[in-house]
């Protein structure tokens, strides 16, 4: 067996079933390891944003690793944004790069590059495999690193005569450890402080925001009155009907500082002390009140769950039950576009169990308050802010759950980043309806440039923020890659519109002009 | 003043006038500087794989660098696999990278991450801002380190409190110095070479390659029979009528070996010694024959126009002209669309003193031999090995030389990845008309697998490797960017659009299905 082979097949055996990727020369032996085996689905990506972004939407969904195959540093590197949010959603990721022979290096070819410097800047983990012999248990230790919780981002080189060579083995993966509970002592103090009675917050990331975390959460929150906050960027939230009700802290600092201000505790559940994205002259960077003690219940890498059911646990709360949120469909207004309106109607017409991913930006910022009281749902955003995320995101949660209908939501800005991912919906056929905020500006900007004291922008200024002259048609560009496109011309049209994706085999994609 | 002002100021006043970019919210002030600074051109792209390219391929024909504006450590990460062709180019680029204000760093924010290590793993030259005071200073430091022969990645990041902070000031730059000119030996020794009577090839690059060091080159090889060469990864060479004819090194090792198997002497100037570019199981790497003595006449970074000009001087050549190309234009051929047709149409239709980008990979293997004996023109290549550059480096070409045709020759697979460029070329008017041969599929890894002795693919390999289900449409990619497209039928459709190309003011798209 050579090596090429061993990898796959101990990826295979260590439970990672796909493999985003976009393959080069230096990769064809692994290309062929995976031809031989098809327990390992294999995925395209007419580029590595796509790739690793993908890789991202996966693990949020599927709760463990799928692996990317990327070509040597260059393509690494156009990954590295994505694998940046990633690596802030605190997901699982083991990527395969492809390296020179290790004999060729020293020729310092066209596509010889610092790999290593690359993956280290966006991996908690990185190895450079050096023989055939290896590369399995090298394997076997990136998906330990990357399942080490909160979850990782893993990145092993493979060498091509590593790749090619002979002598490859499958070795027993190491037992995964369950992530450490917290202290006693921190669970003691969460429950004292929620005795107070003072205004609490509970601010939870990761694992506490679905699932049995959220169920403890909920329960908490409905004996102790106690709020459940999540940070502006989370991963994966649970909502919707039946699910406890979770604030999200707001990306505007007055807004976010506002929002806060009422909280005299704040109980961290893997989440860290809420900060402001970005400082400006002469502005507090803090979002809670000065007069509100923090105290951290579970840091990240710890057992979020089990300190939300230790808590409940130590609460005493018998049977009490989670105050779930209760299902209201408002009806499609009859009016013109707005983003109001729009967000009315995402709410009337979410399938039920859909998963949602939004990086609607400045658009889609009433989308999450109009559907709280819809149908359960999977809402996923982008954490950390490197924007060009949502639709590859949306092409891996949709690989992972090829049973439930995926949303996605995309400014027109942050859609032209990644939209070759428009393909790969097409090419597997994916459930994915995409609708693109239009508004042909980075709306963002404009607001900021203002926001930060520099006065109004100027022509040239303005030119850098308006995305207009030409006009992207989003139609035209979803044909160009196989997905039906509409333009939405009324709410009406966008519900209809909206309503024939979530009834189709396949991919569709909805632009609406603001 | 403050210090993105003096930033701005300092680029202005070192000769760098245009600024490719896409900003966000930490580089806010420098927009505002570059706002009332309007001597500065800048030049918005949709993804920084366009912005980094396009500084490359601006840098390629003005000979001076560009600045980028990035936005982050993501927006940088997305724009290093083209600076990876840009260092291997060994053009000049300085690039500024927004970062966090110092203070605010410490709060690890969700945009915060290693904008350093991913700036050191393509840069020659690093450096964090660290007061509005300085930040001139730096600037004119990253300018003469861009310009340092022969020719270098830059990138200065500058935080937002040093961009808004006062007590800027512009200082003078540090005058450039001229590439050191090798020593009288190694001239003496080249020249030696050249009168053994042995067969010779002289391999260049970089600025020998155009100008007055390749019309040295042309007479040395006029007066000594030695034939001019050039790696297959060249930057830019001038060619057609009245150049002398230069050879590139074929890219597939066992053509290239048969090209170069008849040299007994290799003048080397500013070239490395020709290696295939990846390694294959029990094949050799080494390109020329191992009777071939191999010498350096100038390494780069030395003068190598220099160089030339002094062999030349020692050759006592004296009145001798080099060999020039005669001008010869072929009819478009009446046939089916063929590769060896559109070459030839090509070459029937070129402008005088257009500017040829090509990343056509397989489908343009016969482009250059066709158009040999064409008018003038330039032909910049990829240099780094990382696909997705021709489209933006089609971009920076055009703002360098707005009185230039550009001719971009595209191969799918690789347009996929910087497909923004063509909206791009459509904001600012550039005269880019656009080739894209859709073979619908990454044609070198076909013939890569079987090539590395891995046998013939077998359907999910094939499925990596073949771009269609679903056909790109890049009629309605192009339309969706604003950019008329158009599908040729036939040759004589193909050579009727490109004409049409040609003659028009602005940016137009051929696809050629294959």
């Amino acid at each position: 067996m050579n090596g090429a082979e061993s990898l796959i097949r101990t990826l295979l055996a260590g439970g990672v079933e796909v493999c985003f990727t976009n393959p080069g020369t230096s990769e064809m032996h692994i290309v062929a390891a995976l031809d031989r085996l098809p327990e390992m689905r294999c995925v395209l990506g007419l580029f590595e944003g796509v790739v690793t972004a993908a890789s991202d939407g996966y693990a949020r969904m599927a709760e463990k690793p799928a692996c990317t195959l990327l070509h040597l540093g260059p393509g690494l590197a156009n990954g590295v944004a994505n694998l940046h949010n990633a690596r802030r959603a605190q997901v699982p990721v083991v990527n395969l790069v492809g390296q020179h022979a290790t004999y060729h290096l020293r020729h310092d070819t066209p596509l010889t590059s610092d790999i290593e410097g690359i993956a280290r800047a966006c991996s908690s983990w990185v190895r450079t495999s050096c023989a055939a012999s290896e590369v399995s248990c090298d394997a076997a230790d990136a998906i330990v690193a990357a399942r080490t919780a909160p979850g990782r981002i893993a990145t092993l080189i493979v060498p091509a005569d590593v790749a090619w060579g002979e002598g490859g083995k499958v070795v027993e993966m190491a037992p995964l450890s369950r992530p450490p509970k917290p202290a006693d002592q921190a669970i003691e103090q969460a429950a004292e402080l929620l005795r107070s009675g003072q205004p609490t917050g509970i601010l939870m990331s990761g694992e506490a925001l679905y699932g049995r975390g959220l169920a403890a959460a909920g329960r908490i929150a409905a004996a102790t009155g106690a709020r459940l906050l999540a940070p502006y960027p989370f991963a994966r939230m649970e909502r919707g009907a039946c699910a406890p009700k979770v604030d999200r802290i707001n990306y505007v600092l007055e807004q976010a500082v506002e929002q806060l201000k009422e909280f005299r505790r704040l109980l961290l559940v893997g989440a860290a002390v809420p900060v402001s994205y970005f400082a400006a002259p002469d502005k507090s960077s803090r979002l809670v009140s000065s007069e509100c003690t923090v105290h951290t219940l579970a840091k990240p890498g710890e057992d979020l769950v089990g300190a939300l059911e230790g808590l409940a646990g130590t609460l005493s709360l018998g049977k009490m039950q989670p105050l779930a949120v209760e299902e209201v469909r408002p009806q499609v207004p009859a009016a013109e576009i707005s983003l109001q309106g729009l967000a009315t109607a995402v709410a009337a017409l979410l399938p039920e169990n859909a998963i949602v991913v939004d990086e609607s930006m400045t658009s889609g910022r009433g989308m999450m308050v109009a559907t709280q009281e819809g149908p359960p749902h999977d809402w996923l955003a982008n954490t950390g802010g490197s924007i060009g995320i949502a639709l590859p995101l949306a092409v891996g949660a949709a690989v992972a759950c090829p049973d439930r209908r995926v949303l996605c939501l995309s400014a027109d800005g942050s859609g032209m980043y990644t939209a070759q991912a428009l393909w790969t919906m097409a090419r597997e056929g994916l459930k994915v309806t995409t609708v693109i905020f239009a508004n042909r500006t980075y709306g963002v900007l404009k607001r900021e440039f203002s926001y930060l004291g520099v006065g109004d922008p100027g022509p040239r200024a303005r030119d850098l923020f308006e995305i207009g002259r030409p006009d992207l048609d989003w139609v035209h560009l979803a044909k160009g890659m196989g997905v039906p496109g509409t333009r939405a011309s009324s709410l009406e049209s966008f519900a209809k519109t909206l309503k024939n994706g979530f009834d189709s085999e396949g991919p569709m994609l909805i632009e609406v002009p603001l």
